[in-house]
Order: C-alpha cells, then structure tokens, then sequence
C-alpha cells in the first residue's frame, strides 16, 4: 500500500517580501519523512482571502492530509480561521471549551481576556482543538486539514500533538553517498542504477565548494533489503 | 498602477523530504521586494512530470513572472527542462549555442562533453538563455517563466542574471516597531490603524524568547510618506 499524501500550507506576507525565513515547512517535512507520510506539495500564499480559500479547497480535495501554518493570532491580518471555515462550507463563532482554556489562562496570568484575545477562540463549526502547550490558544482540525500556528515554537509543537492522531505509512529509509566528482561524470551510471532499482528513488544533489564539484547521491524507498543493495552497487560503482 | 506579480516555483524531493532547507525562496523573495515585483506565491512539488507540469501551467497563466529553481542539472532527475516545454507545447532539443558554451566551458577544463553533460543544453524551442557565469550551464525563460538551478549560488547568479531585463514597479518600502507586549493587547488599535491606513499592508508578527511575549509589527507601502505618517501613530500608541 502506498503511504499517505500530504501537503502544506504556509500562510503569511512575511514570507513572501523576504523579511522571514520561513522554518516551518523544514521541520514539517523532516516529521512526516518520519512517519511515514509523503509530503507532496507545499504552498505559500499571502494573507489574502481568496488566495487561501482557494489553496486550502484544491489542497483538501488532491492529498490523504493537509497542515496549514499561521495567521490564528488575535490580529487583524489573522484570517485563517475563517478562511477554513468558508473553504469547508462551515460556520465559525468563539466556542466555549475554547474560550475556557483561553480565559483560564489570561486569568492565572492576570491578565485581561479582551476581545482580541477572544478571536482566539473562534473555531469552525466541527473542528477538532489541536493543543497548544507552549502558548494555550489552540489549533484545529477540520476534515483533513490541521490548523497550527506560524511561531515556529507553537508550530513545532502541535505539529507533536497531532501527528500521533494520524495513521502514518512505513518510513521512508534514505543512504546516501557523498562522490567528490561532477554530477556529468557519474550521470550515465547513475541513470542506469535509477532504472534498475525503480522502486526507490535516486536523487543526486550537487554542489561546488571552492571550485570542487560533488553530488550527493540520496537513495530513498521504504524496503530496507532493497535500498542496502542499490547503495552496495552504487558505492562500487564510484569508489571513494 | 500595481506592482507586477510574480510566482515562484522549487521542484525538489530533496525540499519535500526535509533532506534540504530551501533557501532560494527567501533570496528571491528578498530580491523582487527590492524592484517592486510583489512575490505572491510559492510551490513546492517534487520531481514528478505531471506535478511540474501542472504547477508551470497554473502559475505562468496567473501570475505576470513565473521563477524556478531546480532540476536542470545532467542527471536522470533532471525533467525541468522537458516538463517546461510540455506546459508550453513546445519541442526541446539540444541547441547550438547552448552546446557551444559548454563545449567551451568543458574543453577549457580539460574534461570530456559527454552525453550527460550535453543534456544540458537542451532547450525548450524558442527559448532565451539565462547566463550562468558560476558554472555555465544556462538557464532559460520562455513566455513569463524563468529557469533557473536549484543549486544556491547558481541560482543567486541566475537571479542576478533575469531581473534586469523585467520591468519591475515601485520598491515596497517598510518600517517596523518591536513592541514587548502580547499582540492580544495591542490587537484593537493596530485593527484601527490599519483600517484608517487601508492603502498600506500591516502585519503583526508575533514572537517569545525566554518567556517573554511581543510583536514586530511592519507597515509596508509603496508611498514613503504615508509609512512614514502610519509608523508615527504606531509609535504614539505604543511608547517605548
């Protein structure tokens, strides 16, 4: 049975203009690879109505799962509550248990509970709470897609709450080889190894160091037997 | 009138496994702020035809400029290329003056012009090349979409390469106020702020380091006096 599809969403204008380095996606990644879940695709879109509706819509309907980041704060460029809601169809207001974790929190930090915070509260009609251990205001998911926020410790951390609820795939193994020599001089062999070992996936990375060429060969596939043997052939293939 | 659009699009397993961070998003995002080209988008798919194809079709119909990273490289991974010229109905073959220059390229380090190295110069018909002057193998734009290495300082000088022959628009200007409050607390004015200041975008970007709760918020515009006016009623609200 193939594993599970995943996407991603990465939601903020903060990306976009280049004054964030987004992280989320990195660590998203490295998680599901863990799991067993294939993550597909990954879009970033602007803090713009339609641009998230329409992603979240195409997104749902084309993988097994789909993780959205940011845009749950109290602010006003916090949309992404009610975009969910409007993509799945739903209603959305400030839900009790909710509004409870949140006003025990601002009470024990004796702080108020004003209307801003209380946007917090604000779940789609259905959804299931993510926990939020770091910052209280939770997460959500609705259908297949999970809500988390864009703080990446928030983010890491209901990443954690919620992959164990999902039933994952057998991990993905991955070797790989590190050949001191142009990606043009092992291309040929290479190629013939990638069509003999088609259930795997052989992904060769280049890079240049001060004007030395090297790949990276990256073997990947979820027999164990299978990837030992391509990366045996591949490293008699190209001695170090 | 608008500052032209632009979609990004980065075509790696590597990315989506979490083997590698992505940084070419961040420099070219970095980049289009600066010329005024407003980046609105951003894909990640894997190596995958029909994957490629897709994503190369959606965003060049949608978006005025159209940037790629990855997948041109002379290995069996390498489909960017032909996935191109399939979105655009186009043939590809080798082409005499991109052959030319690795011809040269090869010949002056002494190393053979294989058949993998020759792949490299195929191009879609009726393409423009991109120059590469890291590591010669160009990259090439045809209609709005621009080709370019995955490999960052390949990609870097491609970058370098395109975006003076676009025409951009006004460079978006930005401020911003590290404010060491909870964004839940400064939540309601800055709603006011941006309701009265609906020309320029405000974002609220959330942080806590060592238990310890504030925001940078950031006014963006492409009028200078107007951010100006907009970051000086910030201040007021919210003293130092």
């Amino acid at each position: 049975m193939p594993n599970p599809t995943a996407a991603m969403l990465v939601i903020g204008d903060e990306i976009l203009s280049g004054r964030t380095r987004d992280s989320n996606m990195h660590h998203l990644a490295q998680e599901l690879t863990k799991v067993g879940i294939e993550l597909k695709e990954v879009r970033v879109v602007s803090d713009d109505r339609a641009a998230i509706v329409g992603a979240v819509k195409a997104l749902s309907a084309a993988y097994a799962q789909v993780f959205t980041s940011g845009g749950i704060g109290p602010t006003h460029d916090d949309i992404t509550a009610d975009c969910i809601a409007e993509a799945f169809g739903r209603t959305i207001d400030v839900r009790d248990d909710a509004r409870a974790l949140l006003a025990a929190h601002y009470a024990r930090q004796g702080v108020e509970f004003n209307t801003a915070r209380q946007r917090m509260a604000r779940i789609p009609e259905g959804a299931a709470l993510i926990e939020n251990p770091v910052s209280v205001a939770p997460g959500f998911t609705l259908g297949n897609v999970h809500v988390m926020a864009g703080v990446p410790s928030v983010f890491t951390a209901m990443v954690a709450s919620v992959l164990p609820t999902l039933t994952g795939g057998q991990p993905l193994l991955s070797q790989s080889l590190r050949i001191m020599r142009g990606e043009g001089e092992i291309a040929e062999k290479l190629t013939d190894l990638a069509q003999r070992y088609s259930n795997l996936s052989i992904g060769s990375y280049p890079f240049q160091r001060d004007g030395i060429y090297g790949a990276n060969i990256v073997i990947r596939g979820t027999d164990g037997a299978e990837v030992d043997a391509a990366m045996a052939e591949l490293s008699k293939l190209f001695p170090a």
